[in-house]
């Protein structure tokens, strides 16, 4: 093979990035594949709109199956996001023997597996590095640099949008509402940011890091999710009066029997590694068996970052088409891993600890009220703050807790917030905290 | 090919993480290769030594000579340490048609490149993924997660004892001397800390990260080396008033044209990513011109740490042998890298900001001669610190500078030193800090 082709199929944000990176810097690319990388067509459905990057018009289409019909073109990669046309393009790029590298979390997250399948049996990979914390290279790092580890546990911050908000309103004392709009005016938010700020965008990423964690099957659809849209301000403050950040955190656990898998708001120790992270930064911390503790972070969007992962990708898989290996490295780490289930905890079953926001309408007695009941589900208080400030005609009583039971979490906070000297409901949030162990008592 | 065999030479605490991870994980290690790996024998001159895990004596040899010999054996794994021995050991090696990994950093960074061409004439591969910062990917990274950008810096904390010195004198104001005797009563430090502390170990890993970044040969004599042994408590603390800390750091930066790489004691602002990684950790903080900055951070060294990233290496030259494929990536990233010499700017051309402490013998009229010689040198003070306290007999005025070229500042303190109100030699530390830009006069 003298030279690798490549087609492309989206010409946005992130196809003008790899565009760029393929055209501008053909010497070290081909430097390091040893033969040419060539761009052979890129298809957009729109090519009038203005680009930071010009094409010769012989190597645009507005018709995607020239691409995929292309017998020339080895690699297509898949930009135009979305998950059903993007589903439908990537099997017809695979049933035509075609290698595919797509920057689609949703895609993966929902339609990896069927999507690894049919490569398998057509043999070529389906490359994804860029679906996961943009230019970081956490997939490379959990098929390859880890692969001899047993990993314990994940806690990501995987999402820019709502990392970059919840900066803001940390720093700012600003509402969610507020951040969020300077979030959009500054090109980090979308004007419908539904997926990133309830936390899907981030739990289809977790989805993918879990299957390249534990070799098996992708499953979305067990990640508990929670987003950062009924964040009060307040409970940023008094998070931080207990020496917390808070931070939306995609978790994994794994203690040998069920997963953990949960995306939701989090208190973090202001002294963590994650809680350093700002703006619109991703993170990844993880723990293996024998690496330890391992922080990957990076910048998790934007098109040249992105399109760095990209790029890598189709350099990996040009080196085995140089070297007539249709296929290497199975997509999950391991050809096994598409016929292995791991069940995910469900979420009453996860044992953390929890930062509380009582409503107390009437002070003298409740905080008595309010810990018995506590006491009777087992749940032990850490530490409490109780300030004279009214909210909404209610007293804050705010307190952590030592680990509990969600399940036991729940029902107690219905027993509360049944008590009459109680403003349902009750907020609570999940705490990640190494130091704060169970109760003692 | 059924299996892979592996021959590991060197059973000490490196060997000994190897062997306990291929030996207690068989299942994840042959689910993730396909096909069984085999630890075939294990080479150590000293069998009678007790060690943290045990093997059957049929596994055992005293002589380096039956692994190489073996014709079963196709990987191996070179763990001894030292420079010369590990050279001809790796050499016989590949001239058997056997890969190679190893953990030797000396090894790769003075004899890498007679290393890597002897491979490449074998078509055998060489991995070294263990021979910077232990477990972090970071070699994979350069090598393949990134290989699409051309990177602008490495700042690098490497070496894991000096950085817990460092943390140790800063948290304690202890001296060096004690902070060095707490390490090696912890086991961070050796009975002969040289390597470490005078930089020469992070400089072995500077060199190897710079082939990777560059494409280049290696190039260890260019690297401008200080270590930390003469780093005095008294700096430390001016430095923290200033609002840095102090750590060793690899340093090298790539603007087009010749590079820097240099290791010496850096004051970097406190809330730099770098200035948060405490005790034994290792981190990498890089830029590239498409990814931006990227943070690599985790243990740098110790047993389990460092085996992850050898099996790491050797799951991924047993994928190609199980493909019948001897060499897929040349060691540095590409075949050009090792007919390609990038040179170093020699210190004198370096241009980055300045710490001084100067010993005031007489203090009125002082800080004018210094100032004065300064701006003869086209040095600017950026900020100044001159305070009451008397350390033998003299006293400190501190400062930071604005951007000036080494040669300037070197010249510049050979004409203040001469200066009968100043006790000489005055101190100088160089300062890593993006928002100290050059003088705005």
């Amino acid at each position: 093979m003298n030279s690798v082709q490549v087609g492309i199929i989206g010409f946005g944000t992130v196809g003008g990035g790899v565009v760029r990176l393929l055209r501008d810097r053909p010497d070290l690319l081909s430097r390091r594949l040893g033969i040419p990388l060539v761009l052979k067509q890129v298809a957009d459905l729109d090519l009038i709109r203005p680009r930071s990057v010009t094409l010769p018009p012989e190597l645009l289409t507005t018709c995607n199956q020239e691409v995929l019909d292309d017998p020339d073109i080895d690699i297509v990669v898949e930009l135009i996001g979305g998950v059903e046309a993007a589903r439908n393009l990537v099997l017809a790029a695979i049933e035509r023997g075609k290698h595919v590298v797509t920057a689609n979390k949703a895609l993966i997250a929902w339609h990896g597996n069927e999507i690894f399948a049919a490569a398998a049996q057509q043999g070529v990979e389906v490359a994804f590095e860029a679906s996961v914390c943009g230019g970081i290279p956490i997939i490379l790092a959990l098929r390859q640099g880890l692969a001899a580890n047993r990993l314990r546990e994940i806690l990501g911050i995987l999402n820019g949008t709502t990392n970059y908000i919840l900066s803001r309103m940390s720093q700012e004392n600003s509402t969610f509402a507020q951040a969020l709009a300077e979030a959009q005016t500054q090109g980090y938010a979308e004007a419908d940011p539904t997926l990133d700020v309830e936390g899907i965008d981030a739990a289809h990423k977790l989805a993918i890091l879990m299957a390249l964690a534990y070799g098996a099957r992708l499953d979305f659809p067990a990640i508990h999710v929670e987003g950062i849209s009924r964040l009060e301000p307040l409970d940023l403050q008094f998070a931080r009066e207990f020496g917390y950040a808070v931070k939306l955190l995609a978790i994994t656990r794994n203690d040998g029997n069920k997963l953990e898998a949960r995306v939701h708001p989090t208190l973090i120790p202001r002294d963590h590694m994650l809680a350093t992270i700002g703006g619109p930064f991703n993170a990844v911390y993880l723990t293996g068996d024998a690496v330890g503790p391992l922080l990957l972070s990076g910048q998790g969007a934007g098109a040249l970052p992105t399109a760095s992962a990209v790029v890598s990708d189709i350099l990996d898989l040009a080196h085995n088409l140089k070297l007539g290996l249709p296929r290497r490295l199975p997509p999950l780490g391991s050809e096994a891993a598409l016929a292995t289930h791991r069940p995910v905890k469900p979420m009453t079953e996860v044992v953390t600890n929890y930062y509380f926001r009582f409503a107390a309408k009437d002070r003298p007695g409740v905080l008595s009220q309010i810990s018995g009941i506590l006491g009777q589900h087992n749940i032990s208080i850490a530490a409490v703050i109780q300030k004279g400030r009214e909210v909404k005609g209610a007293v804050p009583i705010v307190m952590i807790t030592h680990e509990a039971q969600e399940a036991a979490v729940q029902q107690a906070l219905r027993a509360i917030d049944a008590l009459p000297v109680v403003s349902p409901p009750t907020v609570f949030y999940r705490i990640e905290d190494p130091h704060l162990h169970a109760a003692q008592i």
